[in-house]
């Protein structure tokens, strides 16, 4: 659905297993695009993307939001839901229908597979395993839905990352977002003196998460999202003065923000 | 683990299969105090806790540290690995271990179950299901290790709090951490304006992570760690300070900082 959404349907598309696939496909040059969730505005952070974003040489190059709504589905020779024995979803969709699985299907055995399209199609192989996917999913695999909207927020999407080789990396649209890595040192004020700089210059923030930075135990790296472009003359400043912060930073990329107008 | 180190083995445990179940039974005075996992070095935060934290009235009154080695445990009646059609772990254990299944298990079906205690339990009932948990919870249950210390990272620890009624809260210790969780307006500079208290008191943070805040779309909390206590006259100079942020600020706890000597 992101793909679709980004390419204006318009791409030849090859689905992937995992996320690690994405990033493998894309770095093989097996595929030109790679499209991967990143956030999801209930659940937080897809860590696995992060940690991809950390090791890869890839540059994000676009960003798109896709509305979530999760079914509950279920194969149609299912007569009572009684007879329902597991629920299967990706980890983070079950998640997202935490309170709704809780209240209805406290008992249910709950699990995670390596995509909602994957629950579907067990779901259909199977009439004692139900599914939480899209409806999309769903009339693919000739799944009912027995409940529609089952997510615990009904304002729930998922923002996807667009990912490229370097060279594809995209020249300022006007209305653009840089994603940063920044690794510090593990020392008291690291973090409010790379800060420093964005608020001397007005430049804003729109995110920051923190991951293990998998070097050393309880160390940090930060990804920071930001408003403006690597060739902005304001962000050119800005890379200057963090230099001076003596931490290591890593460009992901410099895209066009996400409009629901695009 | 992580209770017998902390009670020093004084405790009367009672098991509970979910994170939620722990903050419950304390919420609803049938235990005194609880232990639930926050972060592992590796993996990052224990999402499902830091969500429990914003909704909990609960008070941290304690941490431990423990550290995790992952063990490859089968059924005493398995022949031949290749008879093995699934492994099972807590999600958070099989991240912990993903190169390592990459590497031996790569077509395997990996399935989340709600502990490693019974992951452990369902490779004792059926030998084409092998388990990944601590050799404690191998031995309980009569499996066989194949491999041991199979994490991705040697210096693998998690650390744990211990959870009790407001009025458990503890008197300075001399070496303690607070843990704050802080909602800020949506603006831009908010996360600046709230470290600056501690930059110009000295206050060093220990840690700062993000989670959506369940309440808007895109819109985050903050959990910040820092080093003292609420009633060190530092502290309360940096409360009075941070008042003035606009930012909403709920005290999680303060508590004496673990030490491997305890």
């Amino acid at each position: 659905m992101a793909a679709n959404l980004y390419f204006a349907e318009q791409g030849d598309y090859l689905p992937c297993p995992t996320i690690d696939d994405v990033f493998a496909n894309v770095e093989q040059k097996i595929s030109e695009y790679g499209v991967v969730p990143v956030e999801n505005s209930t659940e937080g952070a897809v860590n696995n993307t992060q940690d991809c974003l950390i090791d890869s040489q890839l540059a994000i190059v676009g960003e798109v939001i896709v509305p979530i709504v999760h079914d509950f589905l279920v194969n149609k020779a299912l007569k009572n839901t009684a007879q329902i024995e597991r629920i299967v979803s990706h980890k983070q969709s079950l998640a997202q229908c935490r309170n709704w699985l809780m209240s209805n299907f406290p008992h249910t055995q709950l699990q995670d597979v390596s995509s909602n399209g994957q629950a579907a199609q067990l779901a259909s192989e199977d009439a004692s395993t139900a599914a939480i996917a899209g409806a999309l999913a769903g009339k693919m695999y000739g799944l009912k839905s027995l409940h529609s909207a089952i997510q615990d927020k009904s304002n729930n999407s998922t923002r996807f990352l667009v990912l490229a080789e370097n060279e594809k990396a995209t020249t300022p649209s006007g209305a653009d977002k840089t994603s940063l890595l920044i690794y510090t040192h593990n020392r008291p004020g690291a973090l409010f003196r790379i800060l420093q700089p964005f608020e001397e210059l007005g430049v804003s923030l729109s995110k920051i998460e923190t991951r293990p930075s998998k070097i050393e135990a309880w160390e940090y790296v930060f990804f920071i999202d930001f408003d403006g472009h690597v060739e902005d003359k304001l962000v050119i400043e800005l890379f200057a003065r963090l230099e001076q912060c003596t931490a290591e930073i890593k460009v992901l990329g410099s895209y066009a923000k996400f409009s629901s107008e695009n």
